[in-house]
């Protein structure tokens, strides 16, 4: 492997509120997960956040998530299949009319929070979120967590799917994060992550809390950009994949 | 002369609630100004309503508005054009999303409440919208109010136009509507109204208030479907046409 | 018994939309749940409300829900007990603000919906409303479905009970009702579900779907008031009350 | 003078964003004005907020707006005094209603960003808000800007007033606030700030844009929380009124 990519979720503002400092992250990764009116974001917010990234040559995604801005969307609502299909065609749809303006493409869809949860381990979503990928633009492309049933369903449907691994959560031997909240969920020491992260690019093996390692696909790193100290966070792991022979590059061209 | 298009606002509801007999409308009339969240509207009632205008071949067009659920888009908002370019092309996007779904195309746009009576007037909002709708698809008509700063923008600009008068609303000297809540806004009597149009049909003259009448382009007669007698009064007005020999078709291919 | 109350949800409409026919209602029903922002209304919602209220003598009570304008409070969102505390009492104080505008008091206190039906089984949430009816104003009573857990907690904290039971549904053995969807779960016909509560008000014994009848406090009747027949039906059961010498009186002096 | 009271526009975020420093700032203040749910804020957000006030002695008004989470209130509205007039008791109930959990008195109203500007000009709006006051609570008192048609009115309703003064705005000769973006409405220099607005405490009369001093009557200094030196400015202030033996402390008594 000579490349990775790096991605981040961003612009996750919300009128006059900001979240993180997205100039900061764009300057590192090489893929950013665009929020799009489910758990933040508005069309000022999209539109800043796009010209932002076009400014970069970042690539961007679309971020649905399930509609709750006061949850962040990081509440299960209950939702059918066929309503969170919708939910998320309306917000993939609203970021590509504001990407329009911006001349920037919107090249892949990553669920968020909650629905990215729910849609790792459950067939009906996941298959509403492919469904709602596919009718509007044959053309994108899907970012999932590796190893779940989206990125299955995804692939089995002959959409374009790219898998990622989180550098900071610990995964269970099904390959799975172990759910926050659980011993091993949250890997804290910056230098810690970034050499099991390094051993797992080398292997391909990705070691587990109380089990043998599980291979995983892989073809983008998820970095966190809402904490006191992601940029800083973001910019270390940069710089040692840099120092390892290891350019950051999109997943799908520019 | 042989065939006209009547259009009405559809899919106004939201959430639980819901505005006018949405399947009875869409009976009558070719072609339905869909709502797509700024006014009302939510993605189930997008899809439903699309769902419903499918079925029945009735050609849809996006609706968008301020964003001002409270205020049904009937109240100039302090917003600057540019971001109403924004709310517009989020809006109108997230109507293609839905209707991607429903594999029912998007062919127009026509602005709502407010917008529409401030890009009548003003070119900087009238250039906006123009903006935002070349900006998603150049293919993308606009159906303006006739003889609007809105029709001309976006004449000029090269977007497919089409024109748009009122059997209910009085028409002032320079073709402009006289605003509601002045003398001769409203023509309330439902045969008075027929005629007028009947006339200004075959002569291309509309009788105006305090002045001589006054030529108006027109591809489509807008009806308005929220009254307690909206359906009623529809249905007399398309059998009036059906009795003419005027046929009931869109402006727009289905 | 000479004298019951009957109850309704009404001011459920928001911004520009309406939901039943809330003067009708307010001619029938003696004490009126007003919704105040969570599942429903907005203050000028309120305010209409209230306003009708007044003018008829019918007593008002606050009806608090899960904040979810889209499903109308119907749907169970993932909110800890302390959250729901808070909510409720933002949206109980919305409303007496709003009250202080009419000069109508705001005497109870009934849960809409899912809330509701959550409070009826389980005790932190049933508390969490308790304390916070009880921290907002003392006086304030809490009408309770007959048999539930709120019932038996708001007593037990000193705070004014009433009890209610519905017309058209079914009960369970244990009192509580039969879930919607399942067998038995509503009473379509009019004249067997005023036979049935007039047998019940005779007796104090409802009849349950495959058990013996059940003994059930009774204070107040519910009535609904967004069926299409639902004026119908409410004055139906008001007259028959009415045939039997049966007054109908607010659970509460107005 | 030997005390003088700071107050600060605090709460204000909404959900899971953030704005400024509230804590710092409630180490500084001596009056907190809390945003009420109309241009920032949730029960959560009010509740934690009050809880943060009580633990420091802060007395806490609410901070009524124009309903506009999206423009953070900064925009006037389209809405007639007697919508206005709703809003505000609306928001006011609902911060009460959430204070009654935290055992946290709302001593007094003061309005927020455009609907306070509206309301030091137009008579109208500030009578809404002065009746809302009163319906609500006759020992609620009002908070405004000295100068002011709120000042006046409120004082002739018998309200019990209090006027503010900015350290860092410009006046005109009037005694009114230089708009925003006019030449000298700002004052960038902390230093320069702090002498004019001793001068003027040591006298009672402001120096003003264009014109001889204004006499304007002070019970509190407003300080902004949302800038990024925000709390800087705020700590420095404060201690130069204690340098100079002006003790800090609420114009209403705790």
């Amino acid at each position: 492997m000579t490349t990775i990519d790096l991605n981040a979720d961003l612009g996750e503002g919300y009128g006059p509120w900001t979240m993180g400092d997205d100039a900061a992250m764009l300057d590192v990764v090489s893929s950013a997960n665009v929020a799009c009116g489910g758990h933040a974001s508005d069309p000022e917010t999209m539109f800043r956040t796009l010209e932002l990234a076009k400014a970069r040559g970042v690539v961007t995604g679309a971020h649905p998530s399930y509609p709750d801005l006061a949850g962040f969307g990081r509440r299960r609502l209950p939702m059918p299949p066929a309503e969170i299909e919708r939910f998320v065609a309306a917000q993939v749809g609203a970021l590509i009319g504001v990407a329009a303006l911006v001349g920037q493409p919107i090249a892949y869809v990553k669920p968020h929070g909650a629905l990215a949860n729910v849609a790792a381990d459950e067939a009906p979503v996941a298959a509403a979120i492919v469904r709602a990928v596919r009718a509007i633009d044959p053309g994108l492309a899907v970012l999932a967590i590796s190893g779940t049933v989206l990125e299955r369903l995804a692939r089995d449907a002959g959409v374009s799917v790219f898998s990622e691994v989180f550098a900071d959560r610990g995964y269970a031997p099904a390959g799975t994060l172990v759910p926050r909240g659980t011993p091993g969920a949250m890997i804290a020491d910056e230098g810690a992550a970034a050499a099991r992260l390094f051993g797992f690019l080398d292997s391909g093996l990705m070691p587990t809390v109380g089990g043998d390692p599980v291979a995983l696909a892989v073809d983008s790193v998820c970095i966190h950009g809402d904490s006191p100290h992601a940029v800083a966070m973001a910019r270390h792991l940069r710089a040692a994949f840099v120092d390892r022979g290891i350019a950051i590059a999109p997943f799908l061209p520019r």
